[in-house]
């Protein structure tokens, strides 16, 4: 997890930082709806103090724009094939503009049948998935979603990266709370930690990876220099990473992770990959109180220990920012700016 | 794992087998239609080696049905309440029943409009989950399901139970190979096993449990005495547990894990739970070519270094046993015979 400088920090408002992303997109080959909703999604994470995908990931998304890897100006093709069938060809634009193309089809989908599945194909994923879930619940559904990536990820007892490290989500909501929301990588630690733990120079923990001869190490340097990840909790989080590989890639007809190659475009970062989502209105599968009911398992885990609830952290740092303002250090502001094309 | 005792082992034919357990279900109260479900489905967790799943539940089954905790005779209410989505209130029966009721209208909706979920309430689920999506893998669909049960696995970080073991299962078609057919509790051990270890007098890995108290233990008979199992792979697990939680018991209106409770009734085993279950048509989704393509998948993982395939070794035990009949011990066959009325 990217830590937060505390001691230089400056303090942007949400809207204020979304235009400055928004202006980077824009200059850097993005369609103007397109980099409205990048720029939301990646202040959004900035804001909620999910760092790793926040401003951190701006140069990534700029050296995939500039290498001509993904398409900013893509107009998503999006279909509803059947009452609860949508499929999207993002055209190798952004899975995000592609989500919202299929958005309105998505939720006419839920209105009308209880159920939506939107297949996404030829989609560039490169941020959390929690975005991607949460508006579904805080408009009372239960929703899941799925994205495959680059291969950086071996299957419990082979040696060579397969998977990506494939992350699903689901959000749900609570009744007098926010929504239940879990995103979490099918690896057993996010590929931007071990950057981290590479840079400060620290092992990581037994079990983390394997270096390029799919040797067991604790070198975050031979995981990155063409090693790879472990799936998390063995064989079952292997399973996991199979299932997000089927359902994001196979079943939308998008790459398989290790279809993915870039060698061809110096800069680029976004994995080209598919998202799977699935929504549900609760009250279709004969639930009744859904929202009270989950307000009564959340009560009973924090009773049996459980220390936080899922999301809650997130919901807690907006809450902060929408007082504060969001904290940026200094430098990563400046680096925002030069990336905006503004005089320093 | 229930290993075979092979120096004693007699072979029964696979209809004999399920001949035999239909009669144990039907002298216990059970209607003729879910007998033969039933026994169709215990026979096949023997036949196929997954033999937690098999003869060895009889005596739960029987003892559930004798207590009045389950309705042997009951009728499910399966209802396609829009063009994908099949909601089915099991009344207190068994869940095989209940899917048998659903299928049809589940396989309608796939056929129209390519997604399909069976949302099923008030439902006994004691066998394995991957009896439930396999048929849907060799029809060419993919298939999800998951189930709750009675809370004995402890959220991350908790100290109460208060999920079920929460197995999900899934299936997807290979072209020119079985299926993929992943079935896996969200607990670190299946239950079973602990008991299996407790018998044998044996410790239980370190991090498998706790006991009344919430202390971590790796006495088996501390989990099984008012302790409870952990989740696998940590918050991850843990996550995924919550999420089978939400599916199989919150959207169908089913009981939550913690909510079972059968004090009243001496002798029941099987958890009265909720069950969710998902299946896609591919060529819905985008896919051309989705067989070929998870088969291209399946070689690389091998090649990869995995070593099996999820379900592999039980489609081998089914080809043994198609060929020399099922291995079961003496004893074991005379107390099934015992528990059909059979003179001994």
């Amino acid at each position: 997890m990217v830590e937060r400088n505390k001691t230089r920090d400056t303090h942007l408002r949400f809207h204020e930082l979304k235009s400055l992303l928004t202006t980077i997109f824009v200059n850097n080959g993005t369609a103007a709806e397109t980099a409205e909703i990048l720029a939301e999604n990646c202040a959004g994470c900035e804001r909620d103090g999910a760092l790793s995908h926040g401003i951190f990931r701006m140069p990534g998304y700029v050296g995939s724009l500039r290498s001509g890897w993904v398409d900013g100006l893509a107009v998503p093709d999006a279909t509803r094939l059947g009452p609860s069938f949508i499929r999207v060809d993002a055209r190798n634009g952004f899975a995000q503009r592609a989500l919202a193309a299929a958005d309105p089809l998505v939720r006419n989908a839920l209105r009308e049948t209880g159920i939506a599945i939107a297949a996404i194909r030829n989609s560039h994923h490169f941020s959390a998935l929690w975005p991607d879930v949460e508006p579904f619940a805080l408009s009372g559904y239960m929703a899941i979603t799925a994205v495959n990536g680059l291969a950086n990820v071996v299957p419990h007892g082979g040696r060579q990266a397969i998977y990506g490290t494939n992350p699903i989500a689901f959000a749900a909501p609570v009744e007098g709370a926010p929504p239940l929301v879990v995103d979490q990588a099918s690896s057993v630690m996010a590929n931007g930690e071990v950057r981290l733990q590479a840079l400060a120079g620290k092992p990581v923990p037994v079990g983390t990876g394997v270096d390029r001869d799919g040797n067991a190490t604790t070198d975050p340097h031979a995981i990155l220099a063409g090693g790879a990840l472990n799936t998390f909790g063995g064989y079952k989080g292997s399973s996991i990473a199979l299932l997000v590989e089927i359902l994001a890639s196979a079943v939308t007809g998008g790459q398989l992770s290790f279809e993915n190659d870039f060698t061809g475009y110096p800069g680029a970062q976004t994995p080209k990959a598919g998202q799977f989502l699935i929504a549900i209105d609760p009250n279709w599968g004969g639930s009744t109180g859904f929202e009270t009911r989950l307000a009564h398992l959340c009560t009973r885990l924090i009773d049996a220990g459980q220390d936080r609830l899922p999301g809650a952290r997130r919901f807690a740092n907006r809450a902060a920012a929408e007082q504060s303002g969001i904290p940026i250090a200094q430098g990563e502001l400046q680096r925002l700016r030069t990336l905006a094309g503004e005089a320093p």
